[in-house]
This record gives C-alpha cells, sequence and structure tokens, in this order.
C-alpha cells in the first residue's frame, strides 16, 4: 500500500501555525499516512517532527486574491496547489479564504472534464444519515444548470460513500414546483424530466425538514448555502454552548461537527485533486478534522471515482 | 381603555379549528381583550365561548392565491381583512400562506405611505436581545432600496419595542463590503452613507455570528430570510427534540420559540394594520403564541408608531 501523503497549509488559519502542530501531533500516526506542512520559515523548528516545506511569501487577508495569487507564487497556498498538480501530495487542507482558494485552484489543478463551476461540500449531521449540501459558497449567483451539476457531484460523492442511489433535494422556500426564483423553477423541471438518472430527486426542501434526514443531498447555490451552513453552526454553538453542562457526552458528540469551531471543512469539488478549506476561525482540533477528512477521501481514491461518474453523467 | 379585538382567522392550520379553538380558550382572559374567531360554519359551535363570524367559502392550499382571492372573497381571510380595514378589530391572525396572506392585505388593507413592498418580519432569540429579522418571506428578490427599506422598518419596529438606536446588519457570507451580489454591495454602501441615520450600520453579518445578538435588525431578502428562519428552526428542533430530557426547563424555555411548532409567527410589515402569519404547520400553541404576539402588537398601538417613524425617514 503506497502511503497517503497530506499536505497542510499552515498560514490562514487564526490560530497560530505552533497550535496547529501541536494539534496535528495528537493525532494517531500510521505509518501509511504522512503529513506534509507548508508554512513559512520561523515555525519551521517549532518542535515539528512532521516534513515541512517552508513558503517564502504571504497572501493577506484582505488582500484581493486573485492579484495576489498571480504576484505570490511562493505562497503556501500556492506551493500546496503545485505539490498536488505534481502528485507529491494526495490531497490538500487549507484554512484561505473561498476566494484565494478556489481561484488557485482553477489556475493551478483545473477542473475535472465537463464540470462547469467548482463548488464546495460539506457533509452535515441529521436525524439520520448525513447530508452532503453543496453549494456552500464558492458561486454566489448560479444557473439552473449550475444547480443540476451540483446535483450530479452530490450524487457521485455520496455514491462513492455507498449510497447506490442517492435522494435530491432542491433547497428551496416552499415545497411546491413554483416557489424561489426563475433558477429554482427550471433547475426543479430539469431535474424532475433527466433521463436514467442515478439518483431520486425528491423535489424542493425547505430548511425546516433538511434535518429529518430524508435526502442525501441538497442542491443549492452557494450565497444561500454558505447562510445556511453558518446558520446551522450559530445556532447549535449557540444552544450547545448554553447546556453543554447538561448533555450526556454521548449526544453531544452527535452535534459536534455542527459546532463551528469543529466543523470539519468543505470539499472543493470538481478540481482536479482533494482540496479540503477549513474556517479560518476553525480551533485546532477543527482544523485536524479536515485533515482526517482528507485522509478518509485520499484513501478512497475520491477524485477517481468522482471523475468515472462524471463522465458517464456529463456530457 | 377600549377593548382590544383580535381577529383569528381559524382555516389554513394544519390542525383542526376544535383543536385551536381549545388552544385560545386555555389563555388567561383579560376583560380588555377579546378574540373574534373567523371560519366555516360546522366550527361555529363547537363548545366555542368566542365570538364567531362564518366564512362561507374556503381557499384550498393548493389555489393560486391571488385567483382564489379575487374569486372568494367570503373565505376567511377576506373577511379578517375587511374587519381589520373597517376597525372592526385591532389584529388579524392567520395561518395562510405566505402568498395569500400578503395579496389580500395589499388589496383590502393597501401599503403605508411610502412602503415600496410589505415583508414579513420576526423575531428571533439571540445570546443577548432577539433579533428581528426581516424579510423572512415576503419577497423572493429585492433589490438595494428595498433591502434599505427593511433596515427602516427593522429600525422602526425595535424603536417601538424600546431600543432607542438598533444596530443593523445585512445578512452576508463574509464581513467585507465586497461579499454578496450586487444588490447586496450596494445596500451596505446606501446603508453606510444614509444621512442623519436614526440606526447605526454594523456592516454584513454572516449566520454563524448573528446569534451572539450584537445586531438588532438582520437585514435579508425574503428567499435568504426564510431560508435563514426555517434552518434555524429545523436545527433548533433537532437537537431539542433529542435533548429535551436532559434541559433543565428554564434553559429549554428560552430556545423554546425557535422550535418550530412553536414558533409565535411574523409580522406583516408595511400594511394598514397588524397581520400575523402563523406557519400552516404550527402547533396549536404555536398558533396562540401568535395571537399573543399581536396582542402585545395591538396594546402598543404598532402601526401607528411605525407610520409616523416611516413617515420621517421615507422621503
Amino acid at each position: 500500500m503506497n502511503k497517503i501523503r497530506i499536505g497542510v497549509d499552515l498560514m490562514g488559519n487564526e490560530n497560530s501555525p505552533q497550535d496547529l502542530i501541536a494539534a496535528l501531533k495528537e493525532l494517531t500516526p500510521s505509518p501509511h499516512i504522512e503529513l506534509i506542512l507548508i508554512g513559512t520559515d520561523e515555525f519551521k523548528h517549532h518542535s515539528n517532527p512532521f516534513p515541512y516545506i517552508t513558503a517564502p511569501e504571504v497572501i493577506e487577508m484582505d488582500e484581493p486574491p486573485l492579484a495576489a495569487l498571480r504576484k505570490k507564487k511562493k505562497a503556501s497556498l500556492c506551493i500546496g496547489m503545485r505539490l498536488l498538480k505534481e502528485g507529491k501530495i494526495e490531497a490538500l487542507v487549507s484554512a484561505r479564504n473561498t476566494g484565494a482558494l478556489v481561484s488557485s485552484a482553477k489556475m493551478i489543478l483545473s477542473t475535472l472534464t465537463g464540470i462547469l463551476r467548482p463548488c464546495l461540500l460539506t457533509l452535515i449531521p441529521t436525524k439520520k444519515n448525513p447530508v452532503a449540501v453543496l453549494d456552500v459558497g464558492a458561486n454566489t449567483q448560479v444557473q439552473a444548470k449550475h444547480l443540476v451539476q451540483f446535483a450530479l457531484i452530490g450524487t457521485a460523492y455520496q455514491q462513492a460513500r455507498g449510497i447506490e442511489k442517492p435522494i435530491i433535494g432542491l433547497l428551496n422556500i416552499g415545497s411546491e414546483a413554483v416557489k424561489g426564483t426563475s433558477e429554482h423553477r427550471l433547475a426543479y423541471h430539469n431535474l424532475q424530466t433527466i433521463e436514467h438518472p442515478t439518483f431520486r430527486f425528491a423535489g424542493n426542501i425547505e430548511g425546516t425538514s433538511v434535518f429529518d434526514g430524508n435526502v442525501d443531498v441538497l442542491v443549492t447555490d452557494g450565497f444561500t448555502g454558505n447562510v445556511f451552513l453558518k446558520t446551522a453552526e450559530g445556532i447549535a454553538t449557540m444552544i450547545l454552548d448554553r447546556i453543554h453542562d447538561h448533555i450526556p457526552p454521548n449526544e453531544f458528540k452527535k452535534f459536534q461537527s455542527l459546532h463551528y469551531a469543529e466543523y470539519p471543512g468543505a470539499l472543493l469539488a470538481g478540481v482536479k485533486g482533494i482540496v479540503i478549506k477549513c474556517h479560518s476561525y476553525s480551533t485546532p482540533r477543527g482544523f485536524t478534522n479536515g485533515v482526517l477528512g482528507a485522509i478518509a477521501l485520499a484513501q478512497e481514491n475520491f477524485i477517481q471515482a468522482l471523475q468515472d461518474k462524471l463522465s458517464n453523467e456529463i456530457t
């Protein structure tokens, strides 16, 4: 079995790289996994047992992403993307902002064949199985054709997780086919009439019933999906913080990934490589959760599986 | 002190009118409050201690709202709106769908002077004071000028609740001024540069931090606001149902209004009358919570206060 190498961009998280390194050291070591850290020179020798690649340039949080990426090809994010492209790592984890992450992935990795727009996909817990939600932030405005493609990407993702014919829901403000914008109505129609679908379209679904767990994939534009995700995180965090002491640990654990500090990150789906985006405000534990997610996807050889599924669907 | 009369539309809720009547009977009676029920003839004599107005026509859930309203002027909703217009009741509570409610209010009551679009406003709990969120569903797509007006309506609403200079946040996917659609960016600019504002604009706010309670008013379009509200309700319901037995009753109470069955409803703001919209799926207790909200607004003479505030702001 080949070693799985995960690139970890230490920059862009609100925690200092040494705190992230300390958390990464606590992950159970496996001889089949190697973490390769990428960061500025000052953290290289900070009791660091991992291979370390020095990034001489830093992208600041307030820099316009595209300009910064063109100028700073030796920033940790760009170095990570190139390692991924060259096959020197199997996945990259970064807490960089969405704009920088999507732009650098498109520029350096390029998109999978047939993909119109890469999107951010994340799993969130429900009363039953977790639901894959996409897009949670890469595309502020989308057309019906993008929503349909998100359904196909979500289907491939859940199939890779073992669900043979995933159930798809379109996030909307009512169940009737006429609800939402004209793009929602067109997407509804197209998802309903697609020939030989590899999914089952359950129609529109509202924010209240997503958590019943009756759909495997929730399709939405990146603006609404981002609000959906952050609202779920915000309210779960408020309630869990308030009642933390009263809940048995096993119940608490079920909702832990909704606590935004521990949110395991989102997959940038549709580019040629496994890229996991963590929140800039995720805790060291949230960050290591993202690394664990990257390892799981790399072990499944997810990109190949996704490309195979998509080439059957997208023409 | 004049009697406050609240009209209650018994139709359109998933619970039968007799269950709603039973719940309404449990409200503490006050000599200053009179509930006037409106429903079909069959429920008139069902151990009903309240004045009752018979509505001979029924709007079905799946009827296109505008056509139904034109055809069925003797439906309970239309009768309620006319009572409100004629000053025979001080507020109307209904669980009718948003389309029917907004259309009939516009047609029968008309909008307050200067209002471009009526919107749905609801209070949700945070770690500090409740935040007024608008629009939560009346306008699927809006322009910047509508968002700015929602800020003014929300300001007037929170001022009526005793907050002298409310803090306004614009629901967005990041805090930077460039985030969101072009309408968000224009609304951000206009809210920031408005002259002599009666509010303080705190900029963009994300779903995660709304619940910190640092803004008094959260401004958004009706699509995003509806997803925001229903997501908050959905996740709160999932968590509260799962851990209900573990939480002390006083903690549970704080989040009760987020449990969608008990959600007290939304105010249709911007029309000439107090109209409260409950969910069609609210429980009898959620429905009576809506009635209590209507009583509170009627006691404050809210519409006059809103019109006074708005006439100073909107030109």
